[in-house]
């Protein structure tokens, strides 16, 4: 599947991202907006943290019609644990929102993401969604990857056409992420928007069979944030006759790529992120199983440091492996790092540690844990600990 | 319970720590041993890593019977995932030590921590054996302590005498700590010793009593390790008369604090730890409930961070908290740093952050974050993930 790491227009949408000082830094985008020129099919993802933020509480309730006209997202403030003031803050900003383009209430739904226990003034918040309405266009999609990023260093942005009920298709999607990632439902803040003129529930299938191997399948610190939303709308516009089972099958195909395309460059710019690491994990008994086990690598503190210093370490990465409940045998596991093999039946081959410590060089490698007990398999992507997740963490509050 | 950090002589035991040149850097000690005069009664409990140290397998099966006489503990080298050399060398290691000091081989237990994946030198072992037997003291509590250590910066040792059977006893513990601290049964090496007269199974008793207040309520970086191991063993040299239940309650109690003031020793000196770091977790429906919470919240990569900043950041404690799956209400719970309220109902105090910043700036501190949901709670230990900690894995392969 062709997914390009760039916006293209979608049609049917207009998207903005702006400034509107909600942020400290003055000047910083801080509010986008997606905006279909009619009702467009919706699903939505949510984070399953019990301290879940306002604006999600609201978007899955706004969801379960299945039908949004407008997306508003703002960064800077993450309006989560703060109460009922949170509450009606997230519902007087979709009420702005509908007013300035005059849609019902019930089809807007809030994204927010930044420090958590804070409120945001909601009169900056209003005239930031009249500048935002007023510079919509139909390829703003990157301003709007711009305006929601925190400690994100680059937007990230993935788009794709596809033929579909005989006519071109595009499916393009925004993301955020940094910190705080350890997703089990989606991760903070991503959209995607296609063109396509599907029902709701078609929309929503699409999202949560993407969703195993994109977003659920990236950690960068494990920890679950509490506004992770990722919303899909179809606004219809390309005009495609009824959908066959195999322009579905394509459909849900491209949907995948691109939650995988925005998943990945959440953890290449993961916070103070060096290394793009694959936990491949195969040979398991089940796809449980071998989840349970990359997942456990991919959160080592110990196995993270030793990627920054680009130590081949074998022993950290069977003891991760080992420590999460699920049977193994260390004398039949094999471990290939960045294509060398490091360890077989058990041992270590040390003569093949320089040549590992090398691959590991690289912006990206893989990890490859054979137990050699079954058939099954499961890849969890992540990326280092480096000095600067700790610089990051320990001297802002995020 | 009067618990001293410091060693004490036990009736019954003699103690050494030596260099056999087993660690990379010359004349550091890395050989410790143990030897009771007499078999004495023995439990022991491990890690519960399916990649398990030649050392903890044989350990395991030696205690069985419930008796040992000689415990050698090596640094510098895990002796981990080496298939069937490492065990034979772990057999071979305890075979020396029984000819050293003419004890029967099954009463011999081995220990080993140090770089996962390689083997240590056989011959530079025997000859460290003998030297250690050389020096065998009554007081060489410390210096078996010493020998024990990797990335420790300081000798853990812990001691306390009670009235027992209509005599005095005594118990002090030794334990080694630092990295890949998250115990499931025991922690990465450490040993208990009395001169108490008391048959196996009460030995093993009070072990496990011990534990989920102490190795199993602390976490520097949830990393189990494949090496953990606890063993106690009691002389009976201190001839105390048959023990009354109330003596029994005393002894478990003394057994307990022991444990506990080790424990707490190994985060004070956790890698790269400039924080000691209390979780109190209160007001749960279960204590199961309270444990995971408590946990969830001491590993958090973010929280830990922020712990470094002395940055009072009640967003990510109360995430993390709602991260586990079990049922809160941010609209209920209350949360303290550092003995100062900084959230209440679902709110921030913000006007409070400054004063908890201040108390965080002490080496250690208290969070206590109330749920208001019943009456069980949990306490663990952690400390702050530091830029050392990450020096110190990135550049070292441990």
């Amino acid at each position: 599947m062709d997914v390009a790491e760039q916006a293209r227009p979608v049609k049917g949408f207009r998207f903005a991202g702006i400034s509107a000082g909600l942020k400290a830094v003055f000047g910083k985008p801080d509010l986008g907006l997606i905006v279909a020129e009619r009702p467009a099919a919706a699903a939505g993802v949510f984070t399953t943290n019990q301290v879940k933020a306002a604006a999600v509480i609201l978007a899955q309730n706004r969801l379960r019609a299945g039908r949004l006209q407008a997306v508003v997202a703002n960064s800077g403030c993450a309006n989560c644990f703060t109460g009922k003031p949170g509450m009606k803050l997230a519902l007087d900003s979709c009420a702005v929102v509908a007013k300035e383009i005059s849609c019902p209430l019930e089809l807007v739904a809030p994204c927010s993401t930044g420090v958590i226990g804070h409120l945001y003034d909601l009169e900056k918040f209003r005239t930031g969604v009249r500048a935002a309405a007023a510079s919509l266009s139909h390829d703003g999609l990157d301003s709007f990857a711009r305006a929601i990023m925190t400690t994100d260093t680059v937007p990230k942005v993935a788009s794709t056409t596809i033929r579909f009920g005989g006519v071109d298709v595009t499916i393009a999607g925004a993301a955020k992420g940094a910190g705080m990632i350890a997703p089990r439902m989606a991760t903070l803040l991503s959209f995607i928007v296609t063109d396509a003129a599907l029902p709701s529930p078609v929309v929503r299938r699409a999202l949560i069979r993407a969703l195993p191997e994109s977003f659920n399948a990236i950690t960068i610190d494990g920890d679950m944030s509490t506004n992770d939303s990722l919303i899909m709308l179809a606004s219809g516009a390309a005009g495609n006759r009824r959908a066959s089972a195999r322009d579905l099958a394509g459909f849900e195909k491209a949907v995948g790529a691109t939650a995988a395309s925005l998943a990945r460059q959440l953890i290449y710019d993961g916070e103070g992120a060096t290394r793009l690491v694959t936990i491949e994990v195969r040979g398991a008994r089940t796809k449980a199983d071998a989840t349970k086990i990359a997942r456990q690598i991919a959160n080592s503190p110990l196995v993270k440091t030793a990627f920054f210093g680009c130590d081949p370490n074998v022993g950290r990465i069977v003891a991760a492996a080992g420590a999460v409940g699920v049977a193994l045998e260390p004398n039949r596991v094999a471990l290939t790092i960045g294509g060398v093999k490091v360890s077989d039946r058990g041992m270590i081959l040390t003569r093949e540690l320089p040549a590992a410590a090398a691959a590991m060089g690289q912006r990206e490698f893989t990890v490859r844990l054979d137990l050699r007990l079954g058939n099954a398999g499961a890849d969890v992507l992540t990326c280092d600990l480096s000095l600067d997740y700790v610089r990051i963490n320990a001297e802002y509050t995020t």
